[in-house]
């Protein structure tokens, strides 16, 4: 800095002129600006923004009264329902940290991730009560103090609650005085990576980044005013995409939904004029393959973003014929959920449909928002040839990045090492900017000395008429080290053999590249829609083994 | 701080996950995503996203080469012209800051200007070439490195440069590294408030509030991707009311224009689709009061901006007429242009368009992204009761708030008093929480002690079907101390006498209220359409002379 700089004499930071960014700024203005709208319906339940944020007002009055507050956590284990919203604003509006955990996780799981973020509270529902019971049992006198989430439309379970939440609430002052963070830095919530090998990480992630990705939600997928969000994407998954905050932002309706299923979701756009939604490409596959009675009445087009995979073919041409517009987005925990569009261009609204599936398909650019996405080596940290078939790595860089793993320095080090965020992903850079995965790191099947992409087989398995879902592992083999073997989902009615799908494939993709074994089953997910390929990588291994 | 706050310890900020909010990332991005798509249209001239951001690198180069960089300043006096909106970003990316000279100050206004915030390179155009000359005559040794800005459009004028604009930036190079800012409090801008009295005060803004105000604009407009917004507010208002930086963000055309005129401005709006232009009140009344010709075969609507004043009902109702959307916004040079917004609600709709103007008349609720606009008790910084009718004064908190005054630690200080900024606006809270201005302190009119707000004898007067604007100030008068006086100007072809005017104001309100004194003449009005009402009332006053 030049010492002569006059724009540096004087004109320091005040309360006047500078405030934490925080997505807690949102609701108390849409409580403020529209106190009469719908924020939450949920069954026979509506619930305005200014009755929202008074609950809001009193769960972080009432966390503080327990003695909750600064660098504590507080974990939910809740499907979508208004409580799970709710912790969203008044968990942080304490100054405790919200740590969201995945409800399809088991009794171990959920102990371990209690126990390494130190949960003081622990908000539940009944329908997770016995998995919740086990991590308790697990955790002895360690144990966080319960609260029971009533709700009539939960199956029953076990009442584990120290009090409930509507009692709990009750207590706390409906105009509480919260405080914003002391610094926008300051960590909002923890969200535990799903941890396919080893122990889960802790992804921590802060006020600033929050309010920048709830903003980033709007300029990219240019959500309206006063949007009907339907949650069909599970609030604990990298908190909603920040859709949470994003509504608050927007002054949206949140429809709240315990379930993904077409039967309860086709009548919910119906009744409320549901405009957006997100999920994994196999929400918009369960939409689209839906009995067409559902559909019915159902004339506006609904706005879809897909991430945790990229789109098939078959899934953008079936939401196009379904009225549903397609935006696909790409990103991770540690960026908040999607950080990346593949913004579409004006240029490709006249192409066939195939190649429009194919553009469709790549990760794309940064969110407005957000710094940069680079395919990058993985070794200099150099930029490869935008050439669309170098292979490096993607990479992340601004302010929707993490503050870093939980009590893990060397995790942490190792994902920030050279000023990027190493995501693990495989991919390449188009020439036009765009970049696409062609595969994890541990998603390469390496074979006979070449590297073959699941994806890129997958990507030709999902274009047979019969194929609903497809996913490909590498399969121990004694002469060539690992071959490909692909498991198999058939749309319902039809039908397909091995040999099928392996004609198929050949005549679509080098020989090498061929699945040598196919198995066809029901693919095990995650509650996000993700194929779980270390299931079937186990699979494989054990077949191998017998 | 907890000491045992496991959240804050090893989750440092670095490279990969904090980066300065700046609105220079804006148009790197869209040169990246959107190469091809127009940002500039200009006479026959069409620029793309690609281009423009060469151009600015060019810039940004060029002015390093120069010297010049981080607190050093570079001032435009420019119209709305490409160079004008290049400058934008060239010039902070140089590290320097941006002074836009309100180009229709006089010489000794400008010379002040250039010294005061000692720029050390001007650019111009000729039609300003005598006034620049004068400045510069009186700067004497301290003349700051002049580069000319030749267009074919503009007037002839004295060549003034020590180079012209062209032969600078090509010497810069076309990929030149720039850097985001060291720190997003940075300087970006210095904008010289209007000054109706005394010196004028340099407002200095950052990086991080234009960022900000930037994504507010589109979030509080909900302004879509690849907008065409025409110029019709000038660049050197509030650096264009962060326009520029909006434009990038969402990848728009930037329509430029040198001047506001009705017979220029229709055939833009016919020839390139214009979605979105801003503008005083001045601007739309131009717009509907021009001949029906112009508008022909203009089917689509326009989103107007409409700030500087409230706007009368008159206007709303004849832009609704015409095609054009109006939405009202409020904020002053400190806070970045506007950074509140009346902001529309569902339940107007269906109001009479008396009513609904009347609704939109108000200042409104703090943009999406600003923290906080209230109506306080100057003295004691306390709420004035939500009530409509006490008075307060209007107060700005947020990140959309000045760094402070150039050289001026006093005026800095009394802005920024108590944690808020004063903008000197005497306002009344609305029970929907709805600010809404009565006057600026210095307009209100004391007369036999009772305070009149010359805004609402304007909006009467407003209301009568020959006036197209009015303005009324305090005349010195010895029996009451001031009475109010009335400027007024018809509309093309209307008339109406004084005592017409007298009449209508008696039937509309308080006999106290009601004019002395009516003048018919065309009102003096700054370059962005404000009425200049320290002219009016150095007129009354010489008339009370002699």
């Amino acid at each position: 800095m030049r010492s002569n700089n006059v724009y540096q004499q004087g004109l320091d930071k005040n309360p006047a002129n500078f405030v934490a960014l925080s997505p807690l700024s949102f609701i108390e203005r849409s409580a403020k600006v529209y106190p009469d709208r719908l924020a939450v319906i949920y069954g026979e339940r509506r619930q305005t923004w200014a009755q929202t944020y008074t609950r809001c007002r009193q769960l972080a009055s009432a966390l503080q009264a327990r003695g909750i507050g600064e660098g504590d956590t507080v974990a939910v284990m809740l499907p979508n329902v208004p409580a799970m919203l709710e912790a969203h604003f008044g968990v942080p509006m304490s100054g405790a940290v919200l740590n969201t955990l995945n409800t399809r996780l088991d009794g171990e799981a959920i102990a371990f991730m209690l126990q390494h973020g130190e949960a003081k509270v622990l908000l539940v529902d009944s329908e997770f009560a016995s998995v919740v019971d086990k991590a308790l049992s697990l955790l002895g006198d360690k144990r966080p103090y319960v609260i029971e989430v009533e709700d009539a439309l939960a199956p029953e379970g076990k009442y584990l609650g120290d009090t409930d939440y509507e009692s709990f609430i009750a207590a706390g002052q409906p105009d509480f005085a919260w405080q914003l963070p002391a610094d926008e830095w300051d960590a909002i919530a923890l969200n535990y990576t799903s941890g396919t090998t080893g122990n889960p990480k802790g992804v921590v992630t802060h006020h600033r980044g929050a309010y920048l990705n709830a903003a980033n939600n709007v300029l990219s997928w240019q959500i309206p005013h006063h949007a009907v969000y339907l949650w069909t994407l599970p609030m604990f998954h990298c908190n909603g995409w920040c859709f949470p905050w994003t509504m608050a932002l927007i002054a949206g309706t949140s429809v709240c939904l315990r379930r993904v299923d077409p039967a309860l979701i086709y009548p919910l756009i119906r009744e409320h004029h549901i405009t957006h939604l997100c999920g994994a490409p196999i929400v918009f596959s369960m939409l689209i393959h839906a009995p067409a009675t559902l559909r019915e009445g159902i004339t506006h087009t609904i706005q879809g973003l897909v991430a945790g995979a990229a789109p098939p073919a078959a899934v953008i041409e079936g939401c196009e014929n379904a009225g549903i517009h397609i935006t696909h987005v790409y990103g991770l925990t540690e960026v908040y959920g999607p950080a990346a569009v593949c913004a579409p261009q004006e240029s490709w609204a006249g192409l066939p449909i195939a190649e429009r599936a194919r553009l469709n398909s790549r990760q794309g650019v940064p969110y407005p928002l957000q710094q940069a996405v680079a395919v990058l080596d993985p070794e200099t940290l150099q930029p490869v040839p935008a050439d669309g078939t170098t292979m490096g790595e993607i990479f992340f860089r601004g302010n929707v990045v993490m503050k870093g793993y939980l009590k893990n320095p060397a995790a942490t080090q190792a994902a920030f090492a050279g000023g990027w965020f190493h995501t693990g992903d495989l991919a390449v850079m188009h020439p036009d900017g765009y970049a696409q995965i062609k595969d994890r790191s541990k998603d390469i099947i390496i074979s006979g000395g070449e590297n073959i992409s699941s994806i890129e087989v997958e990507d030709v398995l999902h274009r047979h008429p019969a194929v609903m879902l497809a996913a490909v592992v590498a399969q121990p083999d004694e002469k060539w080290g690992e071959v490909p073997c692909a498991f198999i989902e058939l749309k319902a009615d039809a039908q397909a053999s091995a040999q099928d799908i392996i004609d198929f494939c050949r005549s679509h993709m080098a020989r090498f590249k061929v699945p040598k074994q196919v198995v066809f089953c029901k693919l095990p997910k995650t509650s996000t829609g993700k194929i779980q390929k270390f299931v079937l990588r186990e699979q494989v291994k054990s077949n191998a083994n017998t």
